[in-house]
């Protein structure tokens, strides 16, 4: 079982959590707390071996305590796999690394559908086999209607976590809302360097020596949403803007993978504008 | 005040640990945990504001559960300075190093002695100003007589901690034995790779494309022991021997001041042959 | 067009070259040249605009000059593709990561066949389509009946460099012979430490911090042959094997794709037990 | 000596200068070339053995070369040792650095002076012995006389370069332009992220996952000039601003003392807004 929460910091949490856990038969096998000293708030995630009691009962055994220190909380079986909508367009290196990664079993997830405005021949050595695909174009024009399917889509299929893997859409303020902290963007630079469009040819024009990439979640003030992950790679004055672009799929691909996987697992909380990542 | 411990895992040690914490008016800042699957072995840190008891007092209260659990713990003032004596020999970067970063705040200690086996003279432009030095020449023949000098100038300065910052001299068995857990050297090289004389140039002769170095205790095994912290540096086909000793006295820098913060901070704990590092 | 050459250093050389690369209307666009001061020997890629002559014309002007400073050296036009034999095993990292990046462009190489030691039914997310593949199973007894097949079928198609994508084998001394400078192997952990069986797990059971891999051209001798690239990530105590088997997996990824694409542009250059890598 | 030069690109740069070296006796030890396809613009270091001539021999032989071809260029001795003046403020680790690395022989440099607007008591730690040193305060009001003290200084020492080691002042756009190409700064940011004051603040209040430092060369328009070196480090929600601003000053000594390392072997050429940095 996995328990994550965040509350005002007071004496005491962490003693009665482990003695509610303790006293109803769990072993704790990881646990991690954050105190940040600037909002006094307090973090913590436990992973624990949950003994007889099912995810209902240890959720119901959880709930006063919750209520009690106005905690924001999660409890779910460590087996448990959430359902991912993954969103993609043209350029497909991030969803085929993402299929990539569940097929070798990196990611635990169960993919309820790819979504694309482009079709699946878009994706011609991508092994979509298995998974659902819906083909939703998007012009300046239909955009509230092809979000409306969108949203109705994730609706449908239960969809937890929506990750946009260069969907290269802006989604609209509402849509940003409605998922908030369960909706994952990469962006293909150093955030908060280079926002915006083409930022690999940004960072040539300004000569950076180091480019990098952004996993963070999407909301509607545009990529300024809470930063997941990040990553770099050295590049020098020999790159042309397309080994730029080169050298960022590669950096794309396992800042997202990061990211998700950390999402997945319950690694991340928020913090406000910010993360906590309690990584392993 | 800075809690750590370990012992074989069973279910309610946190439980009892932040129960008592919290008894006693406590507040736990900071907490991490391990659980050695492998070795069935469990560890953990509190950093905790220890209300009004001193930490005469809570050791007092804490020694009843350590015994009952069989714990290795240690319960320390997060104010209180370790005792901290540094051996150095011709080289003095990583020795100028430590005393910068101490003199900047960054390394919570008292030095209570620099030891070298070559003479003060030797390190003109380190502030030595207000340090004890002891100069403690070394021949195949003395080396006995020199270890039995520096024993008990350990034992003399109540030094808790030695740091073999480049003090390219073996320790004896004997001596390694004495300071087990409380000796830390730096090997330049990326262990296990290239143990013994002259890792820069064995790293050149085999072409190695990153060279890195290496912190860990001193054990009687050379280059054995307990690694602590490791990191690396690209290197090319231009970089001559000279260059990778340049290059790599920045590592060895970076590296050993890691290592002896993370130590004086009560982040490593030794698991047999390993260590367990709570990063901050 | 690409020249690549490695001589004994002596005055003129690159005045003696591109004089003659002027003279017949050639125009530099990238030249590296490196002077190893230990071995004497000179190390020199060229890439130019060609002008009107073909690569025919370019190896006949260019040879009286290449024999008379006892160059090894190599005329390519920069257009061609090399032919590039994939060998694979159980595990399809590597694999597919060639293949997809062979498939975006990345690689500029024409795969001769994909040859591995289990069925292509191994490999069922992997788009072979359009591959040539060779089941080629082998046992101990087996072996040098397996190798003949092996190098009649890359006689046959023509193949210039073979790829060992974790292919867990060992080539016998023969075969690694006959393709001395051009197979390059993916080694699992950071070389020279943790040669042999299951780096991986070696890597835990040392206690190390980061963790490598090394992409290096096979030769009779396991493990030592010229190393081309190498690259590294951080692991911590909290890191089972498995986790370190997953990281890895993108280390070596990252790292077989370099070498191969290095060794694609003629960016690796052989110097005894070393290389030359003029990278971008 | 060493020769750089840049010019627009057309055939036979390389064959000329490379036919003069030799001609005149030089044996090239090592030469990179670099072709801008964006500018046009062609780039090159060549570093040579001069036989019997001299530095002023040298540049008589190129100067019809360079004229002819418009080159901007020069010829330096390899163990000519630039004068190098460095400028400091409250916090003294990149000024410590330097110095530590100038007495270790790492920067091949003489020291005209070191000038603060703090007096020398502020480094009472840093062995200013045999280095002039000047205190120049600046208040608002006193900025304009205190630049001409500064600009005084400059050219009755004969210094050639000036290096801003977190100096905490902006230089006008008057000293600013008298310098340009001449005059590095260290940032505490990666660069174009975090402008302005307090960056590691800025950092923190974003939340990003890495932080950096920016060596670059000091123009009118602040935080705008070439890029020569970046860095960076990973950095976790538990880091607060004073763990940024502790991890921050290591990156900015490797950052700086590698920028002007490079600057001073005549690794750096200016190519526009951009810089061309031939590495070691």
């Amino acid at each position: 079982m996995i328990l994550t929460l965040s509350c005002p910091d007071q004496p005491g949490i962490v003693a009665r959590v482990s003695a509610l856990l303790f006293e109803r038969g769990a072993n704790i096998l990881d646990a991690q707390q954050f105190d940040d000293e600037e909002t006094g708030r307090f973090f913590m995630r436990v992973v624990f071996d949950p003994g007889q009691a099912d995810v209902a009962a240890w959720r119901d055994a959880f709930a006063p305590l919750g209520e009690q220190y106005g905690m924001t909380w999660q409890m779910r079986a460590r087996g448990e796999r959430r359902r991912v909508m993954i969103l993609a367009s043209q350029q497909d290196h991030c969803l085929a690394d993402l299929i990539w990664r569940w097929r070798q079993g990196e990611l635990p997830m169960d993919i309820t559908a790819v979504v694309s405005n482009h079709p699946a021949s878009t994706y011609p050595h991508t092994d979509l086999h298995g998974i659902a695909f819906h083909h939703l174009p998007i012009t300046a024009d239909t955009k509230p209607q092809q979000e409306a399917r969108l949203w109705k889509l994730i609706q449908e299929t239960g969809t937890e976590l929506v990750v946009l893997a260069r969907y290269m859409q802006i989604l609209s303020d509402d849509l940003s809302g409605k998922l908030e902290g369960r909706c994952i963007n990469i962006h293909h630079s150093f955030l908060p360097g280079f926002k915006g469009a083409r930022p690999y040819h940004q960072a040539h024009a300004r000569g950076v020596k180091v480019i990098g990439a952004t996993a963070h979640y999407v909301t509607a003030d545009l990529d300024e949403g809470p930063i997941i992950e990040q990553d770099v790679e050295r590049i020098s004055h020999r790159d042309h803007p397309r080994d730029l672009v080169r050298k960022g799929r590669d950096i794309e691909r396992r800042v997202l993978a990061r990211a998700v996987r950390w999402h997945l697992e319950d690694r991340v909380l928020l913090n406000g504008r910010k993360t906590v990542v309690f990584t392993d």
